[in-house]
């Protein structure tokens, strides 16, 4: 994610654009190859070309050399075996949190490594993320997921329960995606810094009042609840509307501050 | 925003926090004082206090002594001058460019510099925005926001057309709240890096449709024309509800990747 | 709103239409004045003058006669001593109970009337609404309301508790906008007739979870739980935006049949 | 759908209840039998039982005998051979429109007849519907659609084109749900009452604008244009929450009377 290079090299995430429905998130591996249903391309013969550039393959095909983004990475490469954040809420809970580089932020639970993903970017140089996950096959998961971007080393993943206390010091933000949040709010109350957030994601109504409650009852302060909708239009000249399938639920975010 | 200090110190931004509808945010100046209509706080008597003390002052209030977060002083302290843009939207803008700590962007208008804090604020500590605005007037008043935040190190302010051209090269993301959005379309073409993403923010569908539109006369891939509501909640036990106001509408955003 | 006239008489609902933003509806009474801050419109100027006519009044000032249509008259000329229901719930309340003229409604509370008159409008000539209410003040406005528009033939409004007992047997639709609906749930069990519907509507999401479940401890089927948010639209050449309010929440539907 | 008997009688249409997700709707014919995978039923078996009996059928599988509601009847056994209206949409059309028994409506196009049945569900015992189609199948779909529900007798089906011209004088409505309802609204003009409504039902934005503006155009006034969500929830003790698959978009409402 780091040093861009402009010309493709050995071991890069690499998007291979066909075209709008058929594209390819892949690592270029010397000496390798992709193949498609329709084509092979010979990782050897793109090695070097410069990004952007459109290549004739042998078959007759043409791919776009193309740099993914972030979002292209997580959401295509990354394995997911739990319920994973979409952008949508990442975007919100990022901004709600106030974190950014430099931030430290206490994760819970690490999950499929979705979210952890978007912290460790965010905090980068000088941040740090600490993952707890107490399902140590998730945080395999999470660990290989993450190890794509080459962002682990701003990430402690804990095999560990977050509901038993949290380890760090004067962390920026205590952000979970778990299914009894209310049980870390006591410990969450202690670890923040002054001023720092408590973020909480969960799916349904009854969750985010019972979190709501908790977080009044230990003084926190600015609480807010709150859903993140996005609606998708399907544009064409003269005859734009919102897609036909809607906007889907995902959960509840609720926000706070430590007084 | 940078050096967190555990004390309250000159020249901090303190969040004076007497209840949940009366807060106060300001900046801590030795020998001088702030009035609230019941009270005043001496700010000679804070200087050196924890954040998180609650004092009582002479009047016999009480004040949580408290560390605002950016979007408090975002939202609080800065003059607007213009339509600004909102967490809600602004998170899922952060999220679809791919912008991160490193990043070099462009951005335009400038406005009353609500995004441009947090592009700053995200692209820290290396990266670089560029934000371009023809108005005078508001660009004065967007340094001044931003001069607060500590963060104008990190933004190069342009009073010049942006549709006239862009002067940065090989830059991640051209980000645009401006009203016609797709006259920048074919520089952003040129000027962005490979995989760099556009976005643009519109208030109405017609501006929507021709963003799009355009982008696709320049062949931008993964273009995603949206709009983004947030619907907040009054959680009491047992009585818990979506707030009467409703989710209001504020624009649409578009988001695309140079091939 | 029965027998539609082309011309004025005495006695009429008529809306005095000025324009977009000033418009009256009132009662016509031969011998009187209608007075608006600019002009006075002399009922027997405009007696016997075919609707739809432009009228110049001595004043210069012009009004078009207008009949005002069931809506401009609930929601213009109803007194509103309660929350009252709005024509977004009250189109799927009158879908989802499948009444229409013929149909047996037992309703409560009455509140202002409101979802009554259309209960009555849609249920004539030959059907019956029943109407439940224990607060005297209320039945009196309700009663009042409905008199305006020449329905109370259609109605039976009740001094009485519902959570104590429905009358009525062989009911088609049991319709409440009340606070605790899952008492009178055991009732209408047994005074609908069969594939007689049950509705509710309640503003939290606590209210909709109980009476869901205890439709479901009385073996209703098909029940469903759902709201309906409107979205209002600003057109203007080239300029189209949703309107920048947004859409409030009223509260969330409940419906169900007796199996 | 009008004399409602207490037993099922040769003729009925009858809604066989297995269980939430088993159920179907059919006509009982004396001397023939309905088939589900699992088991038969015989109607001669059940002609002359009381609406609400739980059978035990041969098979030993429990069947209860209900009545479908008109939505049972339209959404289940219609036959569709284009895009229909649902309910969320009817709901808020016909309160807009101000119909009722008696009204006189025009309506174009009939399309699979979903609104046409509860257009006529409406206006009985003493209005009618005038639907105009120009494809004859789907005239001939929308026919035998309503045919089902016993409503032919309020409805005149014409297989001809609105936009040429409207045959019917002092309507209360007229509805459209056809590609360019725009060419119809000088007719409307002409043939609504004074104080009649038009309604259109479009899918997307660009007809939405191009409707308002041309009732503008004719002077129309209380012009309203908006669209209806609906959102489902799934309710359980403790876990209630929106359903996943989010709000669909089916299209937009413009509303107006004539002046």
């Amino acid at each position: 994610m780091n040093a861009l290079t402009k010309a493709v090299k050995d071991g890069d995430l690499i998007l291979l654009y066909f075209s709008k429905r058929e594209k390819y998130i892949t690592k270029v591996k010397s000496g390798e190859a992709f193949y498609t249903y329709k084509t092979v391309v010979n990782f050897d013969d793109i090695i070097g070309l410069p990004y952007g550039t459109k290549v004739r393959l042998k078959s007759g095909v043409e791919v776009m050399l193309s740099r993914p983004s972030l979002e292209d990475i997580v959401y295509t490469l990354f394995i997911r075996k739990t319920q994973v954040l979409y952008p949508k809420d990442i975007g919100l809970i990022i901004i709600k949190s106030g974190i950014g580089p430099g931030s430290r932020v206490v994760e819970a639970g690490s999950g499929s490594g979705f979210l952890t993903a978007y912290l460790a970017h965010f905090v980068r140089p000088n941040g740090h993320v600490y993952s707890y996950e107490v399902r140590p096959e998730f945080l395999e998961i999470a660990k290989r997921n993450i190890s794509i971007l080459g962002l682990s080393d701003f990430i402690t993943f804990k095999l560990q329960d977050i509901t038993k206390g949290i380890d760090e010091d004067e962390v920026d933000a205590v952000i979970l995606d778990m299914s009894s949040p209310w049980n870390v709010i006591k410990y969450a109350r202690n670890k923040l810094r002054h001023g720092g957030s408590f973020i909480s994601f969960v799916p349904t109504v009854n969750q985010m009042e019972k979190v709501v409650l908790e977080l009044r009852h230990h003084s926190f302060i600015e609480i807010e609840a709150f859903e993140v909708m996005v609606r998708n239009y399907k544009v064409a000249m003269g005859e734009t509307r919102p897609v036909s399938v809607g906007m889907p639920h995902t959960g509840y975010i609720i926000s706070a501050h430590r007084p």
